[in-house]
């Protein structure tokens, strides 16, 4: 754990935390009915415990977001995002709250008064209230590294994505979720990355 | 959590965390070949994860002690206890170690720089070399609480403690452990602190 | 464990598995999103876990009632349901399955072809639709030992219960949950038994 | 969990147990000082939920081998070699008991009245006492696929192994030990039988 916080300062990579379900089994994918209490709980728990690391090897942890299915339950629902908001809040306040752009999550995030970082995903579709396509529905990834990028592209520059039904919504970005763990990832980043700076855009740490 | 995190801070008590090997079945109480850089994490980890409450509240996390298991391996393992005061002291060099009278741990604090605090065992029998008297033989609880506070008198007065043998080795008392668990701890704590006031001992937090 | 599951097969308790949510903090008492294959493999593997106790020691594993949120979950949950029925089925298929009076575990059960085992709750109160007052709401709990032993005597004589809006529903009663974990468990379940055996029942193992 | 255990059913796979020390985080490498009362519940468990799957779908559990550090202590202290043979003799008298060729678990296995397989091991190096050269030690693997293709085949025609010493010691083989966790482990795997069958072997489920 120590050499990979220890990698990342010394690679000027601005390191989160990123708190979820207590589900090891399903990785913090399975949502649970927990109180507004218990994620506060969680979330100090998880953020104390990364950035001791961080702050043992001399960095400084910079952002939140939750994980998995506490994400997505703190994008709908108030009170389980206010207590994530306060725990951040409580621990530190200068750290960024991450949610997903036009959530309860970053609505409660500037009401405490935190920085928040509205997220946009590359690689998904989205529904005419502005939430992912679910997973289990057809449609709900975009096919291509291509298309991908050009849903990108588009929400940078117009600030509106177009939904799976065809109808355009506003969508603030100011940061792109990719996710780290499929074996193209590195690559997709990559091309990403070299798409936006050739079309003009500044990549940097928040 | 935070309800028993801010009781105590109300209250006026130093909190300290005590971190212990990851072994929830066994309570911590079964030794585990860690190695030093395991116990490195482990103990960062847990630091960090109870001083995000007590920070989250307002207070200050004061001091560390090893629990169960890992405390007996950090008395006799030089390695371990350099790790585990390492992961303290790069935590927050003002937190206080305690450890065993003697111990591999105090020593390993002390040449880390941390301030140190030796521990006396108010109902335990001690061995020769200055280890407690291991539970599974015969005598290795002081029968009565009466002569359980005898012992901590005497260790107090002559810096000093008789063996199970019957012979005399030093031993410094910095704190005095008393286990919070059984049923009548609460009763046992009140009385030793009641005849220490009165034989002229002041007791306060380090 | 093993002196546990001897005690009880000696005093001739009729041993049953209890499986539930993987929530160890929770105690499985928070409801998971789980998949109808999830919640099959989770019952297998943990009846296989108790079974094999209770084979060791020369027992028979007698029925299987789902725990905490999870029995919850199979009352109404068709899919779950139906998965918890299968799970037991195939593992030994003269298991006897428990479930709450009318709810959709029973259903399932029945339709697998196994035998099952209404439950009614003494102490609790019910809603219209058959399903327990939520804990969350006044009334929940019925007060006094005499009522529940009242409620007790009346769904056994009358096949009948009373809401808490005041309508009587039926209710099948093979069997009576009381919990085991108040301070006064063992004498309510002592004064349960003592009044339906002095009103002429007699209590048996199923 | 059912459709992995469906295809060994399907393709002929003899399916045993593997149980191990509760330290999720440690794989079950890491030494603990259990009791022989723990060890005893830990293997009735594991076995117990493994077998709940196969028996659910028809098929037969055929052995029991402990699992990285169990192995490792079953090996070497009597006590615990005999609770571990006495949960795998309780939970079902015809299963096989793997160990390590002239290990404390196969004496025990042999004086419980268990069938048992002595392993060998394809790519480690024995020491003169025939335990495994630790994984710490220079030279513990062995280093090509030919040399331990070359190993096996020794051990199988000489019923001997040559130590890192140069000495020779008895060895009994009646199953071979390969790690199925490295990229090389199927090929590895082919190699050894086909060379193996090729030498006039004949490989099969015991």
């Amino acid at each position: 754990m120590r050499a990979t916080v220890r990698m990342a300062i010394d690679r000027g990579v601005a390191i989160g935390a990123h708190p979820g379900l207590p589900d090891l089994i399903g990785f913090g994918r399975r949502e649970m009915k927990i109180t507004p209490q218990e994620a506060h709980d969680l979330v100090t728990y998880q953020i104390g415990a990364l950035s001791a690391f961080v702050q043992s090897e001399g960095g400084i942890l910079r952002h939140v977001k939750p994980h998995g299915a506490l994400y997505n339950m703190a994008s709908r629902d108030s009170s389980l995002a206010m207590a994530i908001a306060d725990a951040v809040y409580r621990f530190n306040p200068h750290l960024i709250l991450f949610g997903q752009s036009g959530s309860r999550l970053i609505e409660a995030g500037k009401s405490k008064g935190l920085r928040t970082a509205s997220e946009a995903f590359a690689d998904r579709s989205y529904e005419a209230d502005g939430t992912l396509t679910p997973r289990t529905m057809a449609g709900s990834s975009i096919a291509t590294t291509e298309q991908a990028i050009q849903q990108v592209i588009e929400m940078l520059e117009s600030g509106q994505v177009k939904t799976r039904h065809g109808t355009v919504i506003d969508i603030e970005v100011d940061t792109i979720c990719i996710h780290g763990d499929g074996p193209s990832a590195v690559d997709f980043a990559q091309q990403i990355r070299s798409t936006l700076e050739q079309t003009g855009f500044l990549v940097k740490a928040l």
